[in-house]
Parts: C-alpha cells; sequence; structure tokens
C-alpha cells in the first residue's frame, strides 16, 4: 500500500455538501453504477491491520470485469474529540474487562464520524491486482552452512545487475544528488537520497551509503578489517547530515539490511521517527550493533545464524523449499476464497 | 506506544455476549461509573495518523485525578467483507470524485461493525501521561558500564508496579485469557493474547510469554543458564499457537524488547504480516539471535553495547542527558504545546 492513483483521499464525511453531485440525490448518495451491496467479494488481495487498509477483489452484479475495492479507516480528527464527537451523548461504551486502573471498552459513536475511505478501481486490470495482492512472508534461520550451501549459490545466479551501483560510484549517474563523497578506494563510500525520499522533508528522512569497495557482497562478509570502514561511514555520514538537514545522529537509524535487496554493500540512514519500509527486527541491523558484535567476535558474521524473511514468491524460497527448510501455506488459498 | 497493561484491546463488536457482565446491563453496555460522554478533554497527547490512534488527556465530570481516552480504530476483518458487514444493503457510498476507472468515496456502514478500541485509564499517573505523549525520540547506545552506573539504579526506582504480572502468573486474573501455562517455577510461563490482540483475528496476531521466574529483569540479566527457559518458550510458544491458531513458526516473530516496558522477562510473539508497535531494529531483539548470541557467547548481554531509543520526556532521558550523553531538541517544546 504505498503511493499511486489507486490510493483513497482523506474524505470529510460530515461535509457530504463538498461531495460531487453528478449520479447522487442532494444528500450525495451515489444513485447510479456502483453499490457495494452489488459487489461480490471473490479474494482479499491485502490487509494492512496496522494502517487499517483492506484491498478486496470481486465483481460488481451484473457488470462484466473485475473491480477491486479499498476500504481504509479514517485517522482521528481534532475535530472529532468533544462531546459533540466520541465524548457525546451517542457514545456506547460496552466494557471489555478492567483490572485494577486500567480499563477495556468498545466504543459504537455517532454514526456521522463512521465514514471509511473507499475506493473502487473498476474495471481492474491484471496490474492493478499485482500491485494490491500480498505475499505469504516467514523467516527462515540461516546457518553459516545454510549461507554457503544455498543462500551464496543462490545470490551468485540470481544477483540484479550492480551496473548502476557502479556509475554513481565512478561519477556517471546522480552525480547532482550526492550529499558526501569520500573518495579513498578502501574506506570510501558516496551517501545520497534514497529514491524513496524527497531530499527534502525531514519526517521522512531517507539516504543511503554505498561503500567505494566492490567485494563486500553483505554483512555476512564482514570482519574486523571492516571496521575502519564501517566507522568512517557511521561517522561521517552522521556528520554530512548534521550539516546538510540539522538532524543530530541520536536521531538517526542507521543500519543494513539482511537479506539485502543488491550485494553490495549499503548502509541505510533514515530519521528515527519515521517508520520506513523493512526497519522491523527480522530485516535491520543496527551498524552500531554490527561493529559491537564485530569488536566482541571477528568472526561473528562469519559465525552467527541470521534470520531473514522470504515471500513465498521469491526464487530462494523455492531453494530453501525443495531441500526442505520451509513448508508453502498451503491453506492461504482457502482462507482467501472463503 | 509499546507494550504492557497501557496498550488498547482489539474488541469484537460483534460479539457483545463475550463482554464482562460486572457494571453492565444484559447488553454490555457500561452502567456505572466511567461514560465518555462525562470525558473532558484538555489535551491530545498524540495523534498518530498512519495507525489511527489518538490519546486524549482529561478528566471525569465529577471525579478527581486525570484520564486517559486511548481510542483506535479496529484493523478489517475478513467476516466484515461479506453482505452483511461493508457490501450490504446498509452501507452508504457517497461519492467523492470520480476519474476514469478510479472512484473515490465514503462509506456509511452498518453500525454493528463500528466499534472503536476504547482504553481508558483512570486515575493515569505522570507516567502514563509521559508514555502517550508524542515527543522527540532517540538512541542511546548503552554499554555494560553504561547499564551499571544509569540504567539499572535508574530502573530500580522508577520500574512500574508488577502487581499485574503477579496476578496472572498466580492465576488471580485473566486466567480465562491463558493460551498455554507451563507451571515449572525455573523454566515455565505463561502465553495469553496482548492486550493489543482480540484473540480471535490472525491478521493481528500479538500474544505475550511471560515467564515465571522473577529475578530475569530483561535481556541484560540473560545467558547460557536461561538458554533451556528461552528454547522452551520458544518451542512450546510455537506449538501452542500452530496448535490453537493453526499459525506456522515460519509465520512468528518472536522477540523481545530493549528496554522493556516493565522488568519481568516477556518474550513477544507476533504475525509476521502484522507490522506491530515496537518491532523495529532498534528496540526488538529475535528470541532465536538471543540464543544463537548466548550459544556463542555466554555472556553475550552483559558484554555487548545495547542500544535502545528513549524520549525526552522519559525519566531516563534526564539522567543520561545530565551526564552528558545525550542532547535535547530544543524546538520540543513549542511543537508539544502549540
Amino acid at each position: 500500500m504505498s503511493d499511486g492513483k489507486c490510493q483513497s483521499d482523506v474524505i470529510e464525511p460530515l461535509c457530504a455538501k463538498k461531495f460531487k453531485k453528478d449520479d447522487q440525490n442532494e444528500n450525495g448518495v451515489n444513485e447510479s453504477q456502483l453499490q457495494l451491496r452489488d459487489f461480490i467479494l471473490s479474494k482479499i488481495l491485502n490487509n494492512n491491520t496496522n494502517r487499517k487498509i483492506v484491498c478486496a477483489l470481486g465483481n460488481f452484479k451484473d457488470k462484466s470485469g473485475v473491480a477491486l475495492v479499498i476500504l481504509e479507516k479514517n485517522a482521528f480528527k481534532e475535530e472529532e474529540l468533544n462531546e459533540k464527537g466520541y465524548f457525546s451523548e451517542d457514545s456506547e461504551l460496552r466494557t471489555f474487562f478492567q483490572n485494577d486502573i486500567y480499563g477495556n471498552y468498545v466504543c459504537f459513536p455517532n454514526s456521522s464520524i463512521n465514514g471509511v475511505k473507499t475506493t473502487i478501481i473498476y474495471p481492474a486490470t491484471e496490474k492493478h491486482i499485482a500491485k494490491y495482492s500480498q505475499q505469504e512472508v516467514h523467516i527462515i534461520l540461516e546457518t553459516p552452512q545454510l549461507y554457503q550451501k544455498y543462500t551464496l549459490s543462490h545470490l551468485a545466479k540470481e544477483q540484479f545487475n550492480l551496473q548502476w551501483v557502479y556509475n554513481i560510484l565512478e561519477g556517471k549517474s546522480e552525480q547532482d544528488r550526492v550529499v558526501y563523497d569520500n573518495k579513498c578506494e578502501k574506506e570510501g563510500f558516496v551517501l545520497l537520497p534514497d529514491l524513496k525520499w524527497d531530499g527534502l522533508t525531514k519526517e521522512t528522512l531517507y539516504l543511503l551509503a554505498i561503500v567505494r569497495q566492490r567485494e563486500i557482497k553483505s554483512l555476512r562478509d564482514l570482519n574486523e578489517g571492516h571496521l575502519p570502514l564501517l566507522k568512517r561511514v557511521r561517522d561521517e555520514g552522521k556528520k554530512a547530515i548534521l550539516d546538510k538537514y540539522n538532524v543530530p545522529g541520536s536521531q538517526l537509524r542507521i543500519y543494513l539490511h539482511y537479506q539485502p535487496s543488491f550485494y553490495h554493500l549499503h548502509i541505510h540512514f533514515t530519521y528515527l521517527k519515521h517508520e520506513a519500509p523493512g526497519i522491523y527486527a527480522e530485516k535491520s541491523h543496527l551498524l552500531d550493533a554490527v561493529i559491537d558484535n564485530i569488536e566482541m567476535m571477528n568472526d561473528y558474521y562469519q559465525k552467527a545464524t541470521l534470520p531473514f524473511t522470504i515471500r513465498e514468491m521469491d526464487t530462494l524460497f523455492n531453494v530453501y523449499e525443495t531441500n526442505g527448510y520451509i513448508k508453502r501455506i498451503k491453506e492461504n488459498i482457502e482462507l482467501i476464497d472463503k
């Protein structure tokens, strides 16, 4: 659920007068064409329980072609938090349980503040369906042996082309975007805004440090020989970001992904309050923790069992599945199709 | 917004029969004590527009002391996505705009699926207010020396009351919620749904294992003597969740927080696809990684530098600030008080 045309807009349910009047009566009720009561669900493509967004695939009665219905709960508005909104006579409170000073309830508020953002894409194409579908995901515990036997040989075959990385390092591409450049071949790196960031908004700050050494594939290759490089990335990266964006190092999340999305060592810098994608414990390793681990044990990353997440659609999943380390979710189809 | 007793619960509005009957009539309506219509708002402490959670500070009419009301929109449930739920005659759809194949609407669904999770903390303390207020956050790198010198002595003074934990372990509270109970004093634990979870919806699955040993404060105390306990929690916890909820271990995120919200060892189990709060690399440590670290080095958690995040309002922040380890963001005051 990211950007793009398919995101629903924030809708102010109390302001029906703002609504477009075509195809609806004076209350803003849609009288023609699409009605949710005519929607026949065939599959839930994705249910984001964190953001409270669900994407449903189906069709409308007596209409050809498939449709996507995307529902999203609205964020709370300040003007709803008063004696006309949630704290009104109309709010019904049911007790779930009480323990000491903590009480859990369910509140059924006035229906005027109960609108749900709704987006309908009709007719929807295969590409819309792919965009809104969620994959089953699993954790694999990668021992050093499994890394050698399966992951390493797999990534040698499947690696994405790294030419775009070399273009940046060689000054052939994106040079106007570079924030900091240390040209030392052994300890140098290029720092530039990640593609997901606009380069301006502090709240979503996201930069990438790409090291100049080319033979470091990932976390797995790191040892004490790399400590000077890693500390340089940390310290010079922090300073460059403080100088340019006025964000102190204590408010930066500096980390490596495992597995990374490309196998040339790179380090992520994001604003600590920003819930950037992939910052979860099963995927991200703080640079300070990496440095500390290597200082405690030179070959930590050659000895450790590293968990990583994998989607059933990924080819590496097949390798581990074929060898009996992971099982595909069969029930998925039933659950979704019920 | 992490774990602990202060989180609101997911409540199943369609199952009023499950509700506790004390202080309520046969429809589950709370007839005594706290009513939202009596709540007088003084300040919105935090409004998470991403997760759709709002925390309000205020007081109840004719009652002394302050209260926190935390409202959270529910995630969508699969069983609501049918001709009795969103796709029913009762769903009113108002058009916001239409452009080509994309249409944006607001849907007013049947009120039975309109419940909002509500947590009331009354009377609330300064610490509760701090916990729910939004503020500047920083990372501190806690060396073993800093832990001994500052964190440990601080938490001895500031620890939340653990009586609710002991109530669960001793079978005095929430026994109907217990999913699995291993009564061994040394390696036993109680597994129960976290307060943030309704105990039903797979998409937001969240359980907590609370160990029976009382002297383990956090990750920092763990060594090889605890490996049998940790492996039991992992293996028996996974099995109990597979048996009861049909979620395989490879789709569980099993982890510890550092710092935890209370200093009695507990382990989180969440569904891997669920973006639960506090699962970020700077806060969460996968149990498998913890076990692996201790197996590689008995005193890993006594030697490691552990990063943790801290908010400027937390009293532990003051300790580190006073001693020169962290600097406050000055603009904070204005932002919060605006």
